[in-house]
């Protein structure tokens, strides 16, 4: 699925609604994009996540993966239960999912963008972001780390029980998504971090420093930077303005992106793609936060963070153009969002999709 | 070590300032030590750190760790050489020193308050903290998880190097740290969240949760609660409030901590004890923050996180009341700071030590 062609009418995406809001905000998602690529798309839904699992006992059969995997792309809402909610294991949906779809479609690419939106609310004083603009990007590695599912228990249940988990580095999966990093930063503002914990995590650390210190060699205009993933965290609630393209580790990425979100407005913004770069597989794209069973079917769910997710896929379908719109018509309608009036989910897809 | 008896009157105390603004903040530590405990401690310098590595290729002399054993308490610097040298390899004072030291003397619960002191500045908006009271306390296991060291590398340095990290979590480790966490919760305001991520490291995560509500079903008038490492992450910045004890693994507690930190007013006021609660070894107090380089010798570091660990020490030692007037000296200075006038270290170390 190399070298996607603009011109090609028709694709198809897979559209997984999944539980709670996840349908919902979905479904203004999709609205924007009949919007903005009219006719462009046809769809096939998969009907996926808590609901179905409790129904049937099936969470990801075979046969939709192999149907997913003949996709041009992939919406995702959100999955999961409701947390009190017991008869739900935990980590089901998530391992035979999510990270499923991940590591089966190798998206080695979890592609995060940050960014403060003028005029909207964030929990930092003035004086951290006043005259400052944050806008970054977080290329998460999406295959390995400690997301592999390699561990294990002994003595289950016992007073002498022993849980492991190992997190798996490879050359070959750290410096396909640093080079990658490294090709965003080029084309930004030319300036790379990179999260680890190599103090402490010496192995793992030292095979990233390594990489990231070769790669950088071939980019002498980009500025690098390091920061441990605590001192990170500190920096992204007191300076998120220094960050351009952040690159880790799959947990550190997961821990990194949902502060970045919670710091730049709320992960109602906050969009993701999950990005097979070669097109071997197709990508998906998915808002930051979850199925939110609190508010689900009130129709008060923020539909942001999909719409921008709907952007992402556009983009990295080749429709740059189409992509430059959606973020437009989302910066001019979160700007003029007031602390005062509530909308609806719908009113919100409706006003965005109608300024594309 | 079990059953200090508040009235012994000499007492032996290992100091370790380490490098850079280290050996300053220990400095005024020690000032209010003696201004509270006048003739109570008598003191060992040791000198350890990136400077004596440099010196002699020595980070922790058996014969050290022997005579710290011995010692009644340790006060802790910071060590670490400047960011960008390269003749430090990373890892070897963490690993070597500070990690060595909390594994040899069993340091299984890593304590970490954060509060926000009345007009101490934060990065947060007034609207996440006005009128509101954040007060919380982190109880971070300190001999487990992927801090254990155990990981390796095959193919070092080759395009097919494999790193790999291994989190050790056992139901002997576990239990106790979140018995501890439960005990202080009781004497606190009655509340516990556990972080993890047990979606995902489902193996690590259900021993978690099993000991957790083991132990929570002995405490019924504790609340509990349970966050993943990511959503914990948006809480602590955009409500910090909600939290009264947290407890969580190794390095989850390495990262929400500094977060913690942060949010609460900077790791200039964050104190830290590495805590062997029964004794059996001599616990270990220091600030969060580091050696700081860039600021070393300009007497100018914020002496606040070392004199409050200096409290928690005393409180370890069982003088609570000597604790207690450190804790309101420190209230009453921090609050009486402001953003126009600076003091310098000893100067801030003199206010407290005379107020207490
Ligand atoms: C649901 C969970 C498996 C997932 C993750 O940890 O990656 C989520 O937190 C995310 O960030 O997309
Ligand atoms: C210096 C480092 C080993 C240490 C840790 O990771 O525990 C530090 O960050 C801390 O929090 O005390």
């Amino acid at each position: 699925r190399a070298g996607y062609d603009a011109r090609v009418t028709s694709r198809n995406l897979a559209v997984i609604g999944g539980d709670g809001i996840g349908p919902e905000v979905v479904a203004e998602g999709l609205k924007v994009l009949q919007a903005v690529t009219p006719g462009s798309f046809s769809l096939t839904s998969y009907d996926l996540g808590a609901e179905r699992w409790k129904r049937t006992g099936e969470v990801l059969p075979d046969s939709v993966l192999t149907e997913l995997a003949a996709a041009d792309g992939i919406l995702f809402g959100a999955v999961g239960a409701a947390p009190g909610d017991k008869t739900m294991p935990s980590g089901i949906l998530e391992r035979g999912l999510i990270l499923k779809i991940r590591f089966a479609f190798d998206h080695y690419v979890n592609l995060r963008p940050s960014r403060i939106y003028p005029g909207v609310p964030t929990p930092l004083a003035d004086s951290v972001t006043a005259g400052k603009e944050v806008d970054f990007v977080v290329v998460r590695e999406g295959t390995e780390g400690l997301y592999v599912g390699n561990g294990g228990v002994v003595r289950a249940g016992t007073p002498a029980e022993i849980a492991t988990e190992v997190s798996v580095n490879t050359a070959y999966g750290v410096e396909r998504v640093v080079r990658d990093a490294f090709a965003r930063a080029a084309r930004r503002r030319g300036k790379i971090t990179l999260v680890h914990k190599h103090n402490v995590l010496v192995h793992a650390g030292g095979l990233w420093n390594r990489i990231f210190e070769t790669v950088a060699a071939e980019y002498p205009d980009v500025t690098t930077d390091y920061l441990h993933i605590d001192a990170a965290t500190i920096f992204m609630a007191t300076d998120p303005a220094r960050f351009d393209v952040i690159v880790t580790d799959n947990l550190f990425g997961d821990i990194i992106t949902d502060l970045a979100g919670a710091v730049t407005g709320g992960i109602g913004l906050a969009a993701s793609g999950n990005i097979n770069p070669e097109g071997a597989f197709p990508s998906m794209f998915e808002p930051v936060h979850g199925s939110a069973p609190d508010i689900a079917g009130q129709g008060i769910a923020d539909p942001t963070a999909t719409i921008l997710s709907v952007g992402l896929l556009l983009d990295h379908l080749g429709l740059a153009e189409e992509a430059g719109r959606i973020e437009k018509a989302v910066l001019a309608d979160v700007s003029r969002r007031s602390a005062g009036t509530k909308r609806s989910t719908s009113e919100i897809g409706d006003a965005i999709a109608s300024a594309v």
